[in-house]
């Protein structure tokens, strides 16, 4: 499968590296919690640094908690690579980890290189929004990206604000925007299943794909059930339904623009077996890499709606919950990405990432990449969460490669 | 609208006697909670025995604790008319009271009129499901329909069972077998808007139906909602969505037999906004008079739900929750109910009832009929349940003529 492309050597490091993070938050049944900014994630971060100091490398935390590793001394131009180390709650081992991984990987590889390429691993704090009902914490905030006033007030699992968190640990929410990365590296697990399908062993990320998210309110009749004839009734459920497949019928026309679109939550009201739906509300989750497709989405989503429950001669009403435009990857770095995976004979593909990640961040105030490693079935948030070392290997090493072939043309500019 | 039906006097004393169940169970918000066999329902025996009391009724209890008043010394055959003095929780002040009242109007008009048709009024206990999760109780154990084993382990909103609840109370769940019931007569709230909708006064029932309930699981994959393109998708959301609308096009299809079909209940796992739903539960209620059509909409039901879930390649299976077969009321009470109504100028119609009621209980031991008087918009089980004391007297008086026309036959067989 991997053509010898790894040595047992190169296996056994990133194995070793996977199970000195292992234990931390096994809740017992398979999965782990690490939520953002609990001793759980402190505890990630600690060994990772203590993993740095193993091998020499320098450690940094900065303002907001985020911990690096770099292999030279302080330079005011350097590659950053990384990803998150805090986990949902039951969650899977490799959704984060296995970017931070790749990173070390990358410092070992360099060491005995003798190449002088400047590389900082980061390991950012609290990228999952199942603390504080935020997402990309750590990175949104060094970036600049997200402010004190869109975080701080944020309530945590235990009841405290960030900024009360932030203050015990002399943390702070206005940090300075991180300086010198020259360009930032990521790699993450799939949590999609497209890479599996199509047999590709590693994926180069395209854009990140843009959530919209809404809830539908739909407003019937609640009626006994027994006592209200068919032709009587104003059933919400019903008017949700056509609905729901609407909803799907858009996302599938979309779908050749790599739109998604899905109804995720119903919330039934009074969800009682002798009681026609009088009230539904859909949650439903739009994303995609082009502003106009979501755009189309939306709109069919809104004129379907009202069609279907003006006919039923029900109320309806849509609720904006957020908006995120699409995010895309720098597109130099995808080609030359894309052209060592082929070098080493490694199958990819371009992909868009579903997904929200730390690049994100990162493509506001560099050139940013993000590259694919499968996992198991397209499972992800899940204690069944899986991807190989082989995987991780593949990635890093692609990583690697790139930054390379980087160094080398930045040392002979005209390519000679 | 009543044409002087009814004088100030018989709507004055309705109202007196709606005023005296008013308060009971007060939740404060608009509704009353009165629960079978808990002290608010014991509340209402005792008003409905001191309203005996005032206007010199015989007063008796049974094993099960139903309440009775008669206005003649113990007769071996007597009508029995009634109703039940429960209410679900956060109901309405009319859903069973409204037949009591009946009652109560029936021996008031008896009492002056110097004729010596022989009544009982009968308060029963627990008809609604709330406490227990099983309807009819007091009505059910009294006729021997429903039995020790099947009621006495159901465990009521306090925790215990109904064992040991009637131990306290020095109750039996075997009682002997209600004796000298001539015919069983109901009034109703029909908790539905055909009456409404058709602007009718009186509905003359002529079967119950009999609700068959349903758990239909449907399971599919919960996967990232981003990163799963539409057409790897195994979502239980959308395959429940086609079978929710087969079940309304199904139900829709047998309406000409008055039967309903109803998806009241949806459980949606795991009902996130970036999951795709992985499994979803629908709780289904179909109802009719007609055996025949209830078997189609099972059959149909079932066919369609596998061949949706099929198609998308899904898991699917059935789990049947109860199954009551349509109950007749009597045809010949029907008829005579009816020619009442006409001769007293109340607009009638004759109608099945999609809910249950005491009067199936009674149909097994005697001849039983069962008026219904419209409620607002067919709101019931809910604090917005309203009813007009004049359509209270319109039933009460349909009853207490059938009553008289009855007797009249019974004393002059040969009808000259």
């Amino acid at each position: 499968m991997n053509d010898m492309l790894h040595s047992i050597e190169d296996i056994s490091y990133a194995e070793y590296l996977f199970d000195k993070f292992y234990n931390v938050g096994d809740t017992g049944t398979g999965g782990v919690t690490r939520l953002g900014y609990t001793p759980a994630e402190d505890e990630m971060h600690g060994i990772f640094a203590a993993l740095g100091a193993e091998e020499g490398y320098v450690t940094e935390t900065d303002e907001v908690g985020n911990t690096y590793l770099s292999n030279l001394p302080a330079d005011d131009s350097y590659y950053l690579i990384g990803s998150h180390l805090d986990s949902v709650i039951e969650g899977g081992r490799y959704d984060g980890v296995a970017g931070v991984i790749a990173g070390l990987m990358i410092l070992h590889w360099l060491k005995p290189s003798g190449l002088h390429i400047p590389v900082k691993v980061v390991a950012l704090r609290c990228e999952e929004s199942s603390n504080f009902g935020r997402s990309t914490i750590g990175s949104g905030l060094i970036t600049n990206e997200i402010y004190k006033h869109d975080v701080g007030e944020a309530i945590g699992k235990d009841g405290r604000t960030l900024s009360e968190i932030f203050a015990e640990r002399g943390y702070s929410l206005q940090p300075k925007r991180i300086r010198g990365v020259r360009q930032y590296l990521e790699l993450h697990i799939e949590q999609g299943k497209v890479l599996e399908e199509y047999g590709d062993r590693i994926g180069i990320v395209t854009t990140v794909a843009g959530p919209r998210r809404f809830n539908l309110h739909i407003i019937g009749q609640a009626e006994h059930s027994g006592a209200t004839p068919m032709d009587m009734r104003k059933d919400a459920l019903c008017a949700a339904a056509e609905i729901i497949l609407e909803i799907e019928a858009i996302g599938k026309e979309e779908s050749i623009y790599s739109s998604v679109a899905t109804v995720g939550v119903v919330q039934n009201t009074p969800n009682a077996l002798n009681v026609i739906p009088g009230e539904v509300t859909l949650g439903v989750d739009m994303r995609g890499i082009k502003s106009d497709s979501l755009d189309r989405m939306e709109t069919r989503m809104k004129n379907a709606s009202k069609r279907i429950c003006q006919k039923r001669g029900l109320t309806f009403f849509k609720e904006q919950l957020s908006s995120i435009p699409p995010i895309d990857m720098n597109q130099d770095m995808q080609e030359k990405l894309c052209r060592v995976a082929k070098d080493l004979k490694i199958q990819f593909r371009q992909m868009s990432s579903g997904a929200g990640h730390d690049a994100m961040s990162f493509a506001a105030i560099c050139d940013a990449g993000l590259v694919f490693i499968p996992c198991d079935k397209g499972v992800s948030h899940s204690k069944h969460e899986f991807a190989t070392i082989e995987s991780i290997c593949d990635g890093s090493r692609v990583i690697y490669e790139y930054l390379k072939s980087e160094y080398a043309r930045q040392q002979n500019p005209s390519g000679k």
